[in-house]
């Protein structure tokens, strides 16, 4: 497109690292179960797509995640490949130690910055939360892992509304304290805007939170995805988190709840000349082939622009 | 939200005019036709919640545009008040008078960028088009009428690909010649990117057009209908197009091709601190009445997240 100029926009990093997220956090809220095998060939396809971040699944109890209950053979039947993490959630130790013996080299840990959020998602409050993930965090650690901190409801709560910037940097503090090597900071329910995502990441910075350990994780619950992005990357964020297709979030819902898009994230990447080193093309293709497993579309605009579709 | 900072961005203006484009490009891509009544009523519901500018209706001849050739009698329904303005697109001198005895103040004509959508759309070249234009343009600021230049195919064309900048500027600024008292630039086929938005901003004002001359109107096909807005809006923008409920588009294509939501806007906005003087809650309860009336949901983000089914 020689003439078809682009111009720089300030602050923009070079390459933006994807954690993708769409076989863990995309796949457990998906309403009917999906093959393991399914599953397997679905990470599989994103490493040859070229992720280099897959969160893969969860260690939490079948009883509270059944869609994941296959976590193991999930696990056992993707062939791990070099340079390539694939991140696994644990709620407890126990879940660490079956995160361990299956060679996990990398883990996720899910707190709350609000109050109400941790009583209904960990039955516990936020001070309780972060004492019962000390251990899991210093274990692997010392084990070599790194360990990713989700941080939900970091910009709005649907109990408590709008959530304190202080708040936030209080528990985003601490997770760091307890030796997380990364913060993803969640917009849960989808309602930051690109004024608040700024505050955000500058209070964190001024309390001694290094730029290049946080990640952030928005939902397109009002359309603000990218937008949010855009902003977090002229902050110095250099990783986002999306899922393929924007899996996630309930489909039978009136309201989509779900995760920013990769797609369309690397659609507005690839135009920026920012690089990811994600394929496109060979990402709509999976996220088409994983619709007709799920038998229903994508809400991505990216997969609905440029997908065909497949059979199952 | 006390303590739940937001952080300027640089260069966001204070208040943005909308320009409501629902009634006229929205509904002139609808498959079925919608009753005379529930287009006046939704003209003065947009005027109620606070917009003052209203695209209205087009005096296209109806064998081009049948969902619209009740346009005189729509605005003769229309209460039209003081302080808002109800441009209406006219495709040459006929609509123009048609438009004048119809007591029309402002008016919109529809230009290309690219030669193949010139043909498609106008059946001829872009010079000749222009001179179709010239008198048109002329005899409405003679009558003291404001007009309106859209330039579609401003970043990519479904036949050329990526539109050249000069390309742009050079329609840009014969329209500009020619009377226009406002550009709209338009990603008709919604492939722009935040770099290419600012580049062609960066490139007509070097060119002299004035930026406060300037409106965008982006399309959400790939997403990036926000994000692109805020980046105009960072280059001095202060008019956007947008239709409520993110009317337009054929709801029945597997692609959408729709308009950037004006509720999804507002939502950025009003977390932005970015004054509009449109009411959210009112515009989502137009939408939701409107889609009762054509049978189908908005694709809306913040439609969906907000608004409550109600009788049609």
């Amino acid at each position: 497109m020689s003439g078809c100029g682009t111009a720089p926009l300030p602050g923009l990093p070079e390459a933006v690292t994807i954690c993708e997220v769409g076989p863990r956090d995309g796949l457990q809220n998906e309403p009917r179960p999906v093959d393991t095998g399914v599953k397997a060939e679905f990470i599989e396809r994103l490493a040859d797509a070229g992720h280099r971040v897959i969160e893969a699944t969860s260690m939490v109890h079948p009883k509270w995640v059944p869609q994941l209950a296959d976590a193991e053979e999930v696990l056992r039947r993707v062939d791990r490949r070099p340079g390539v993490r694939y991140p696994v959630l644990v709620p407890n130790e126990r879940g660490l130690r079956r995160a361990l013996d299956l060679g996990v080299s990398d883990i996720a840990v899910f707190a709350s910055a609000t109050e109400s959020f941790a009583q209904a998602n960990l039955n516990r409050t936020v001070a309780a939360s972060l004492d019962m993930f000390a251990p899991v965090i210093g274990l692997a650690r010392e084990a070599g892992l790194t360990v990713r901190g989700y941080l939900s409801m970091c910009w709005g709560d649907p109990w408590e509304g709008a959530v304190p910037t202080a708040q936030v940097v209080d528990v985003a503090t601490r997770l760091i304290s307890l030796g997380c090597t990364e913060l993803s900071l969640g917009d849960t329910i989808g309602v930051a805007t690109p004024g608040r995502v700024g505050a955000l990441l500058g209070a964190l910075t001024a309390a001694g939170v290094p730029i290049d350990r946080i990640a952030v994780h928005f939902h397109d619950t009002y359309g603000q995805g990218l937008a949010n992005t855009l902003v977090a990357l002229q902050h110095g964020v250099t990783t986002v988190d999306t899922s393929a297709g924007g899996l996630g979030g309930c489909p039978y819902a009136r309201s989509a709840t779900g995760n920013l898009a990769t797609e369309d994230l690397l659609w507005q990447l690839e135009g920026l000349g920012v690089r990811t080193g994600v394929d496109l093309t060979k990402l709509v293709q999976t996220s088409v082939w994983l619709a007709g497993h799920l038998s229903r579309e994508s809400p991505s605009a990216v997969v609905r622009a440029l997908g065909e579709p497949q059979e199952g």
